[in-house]
């Protein structure tokens, strides 16, 4: 029985899913389902786009928290729309809940609308959002062997961004065996090695997610 | 139904939890339910300890992960018994795989037995292994807001470890705000500021888990 409860679930969410697909597509609003462990620079990440980007496009952001409003308050305070959704102990987002704040938004045509999951490189890959990206952030402190244990989070990336580059000197990261890993699981996904710390990286970042809204 | 069913889970597990917990105790096996974020040092903590103890004391390890045997084969080079979990794709250990693995493994009474969870900061924290002592093991470069955010691991908690310390010159983390979020949640918690790569701060932690077994 609790098999086919399960279904249900992920069937009902599928369906959410592409309803919410087609809202962005028709809008051309280019969703980016943001997620990492705790603590890899999802927020830092986000941050930085909008600075570079916000002239040239308008950008939205859901937050998604277990608790707190932290990341949507530094998000508001650049005059950015935005709403947290707080799952209550909940391990991920869902289908369901983008729909639910898609009206609260500012959200226009032709934009970038920014969805941080909850930090966890495990559940949040398996709820479709309907987002049109899916960005996976992983970061050099959390060591190179992540693909080989999270390997759902990266066979699904659209896009990888390496952050923390900044720390490489201070860390015993493998850098051929984390290439090795995601390329066994995903041939073709772009991997952008950043600092949010330093700025090293992210203009190629940008120039890349600022060409899926033209 | 949806909640019934998942109450029916949650009720069975504790079950299960109960009778390993009284397992456990009738041996005085201290059972340690290691949890934390992908990449924070679990099996380096694990590794650090064995070091130290195993002169002294009986370990025995269950290594729990999604997919790969990565961590598993580290401690069995040791020659520390050891038995791989992996949950094919599950977020969390519970009590029932415990039960499973336990006749696999080389426990004797007096002994210290890790379980390494699934990298996780959300999950693990609600499910019950039977475990004597849940370890949740945050580090410096994931940032002092973790415990305002995933509230529920650092409640639950019965010892805390800050790892990477040596890391805290690179990195801005307000220690301040990280002790204020746990004590907001857990009074009384002894946390350990320690550093896998250095050594730093381990022999404190090892004292006090060793007298555990006492």
């Amino acid at each position: 029985m609790e098999i086919k409860v399960l279904k249900n679930i992920m069937h009902a969410n599928q369906q959410l899913a592409e309803e919410n697909r087609k809202f962005f597509k028709e809008r051309n609003i280019v969703a980016v389902n943001v997620m990492a462990s705790p603590g890899a620079g999802k927020t830092s990440t986000i941050l930085k786009v909008i600075e570079a980007l916000r002239d040239k496009v308008n950008i939205c952001v859901v937050e998604g928290d277990i608790a707190s409003s932290i990341d949507a308050e530094k998000i508001d305070k650049l005059g950015i729309s935005v709403v947290q959704i707080n799952t209550g102990g909940g391990c991920h987002l869902d289908a369901n809940m983008i729909r639910t704040v898609a009206d609260d938004l500012k959200l226009e045509e032709n934009s970038i609308l920014f969805i941080e999951n909850v930090g966890n490189l495990v559940c949040p890959s398996s709820f479709d959002l309907g987002e049109g990206i899916k960005l996976v952030i992983a970061s050099v402190p959390e060591g190179h062997d992540k693909p080989f244990k999270y390997t759902s989070m990266f066979q699904e990336a659209d896009v990888i961004i390496l952050n923390k580059m900044d720390l490489m000197p201070y860390i015993d990261f493998d850098r051929d065996s984390f290439y090795k890993g995601i390329r066994a699981l995903n041939e073709t996904v772009p991997v952008f090695e950043i600092s949010c710390k330093t700025g090293e990286g992210l203009p190629a970042f940008v120039e890349w997610l600022g060409n899926k809204v033209k």
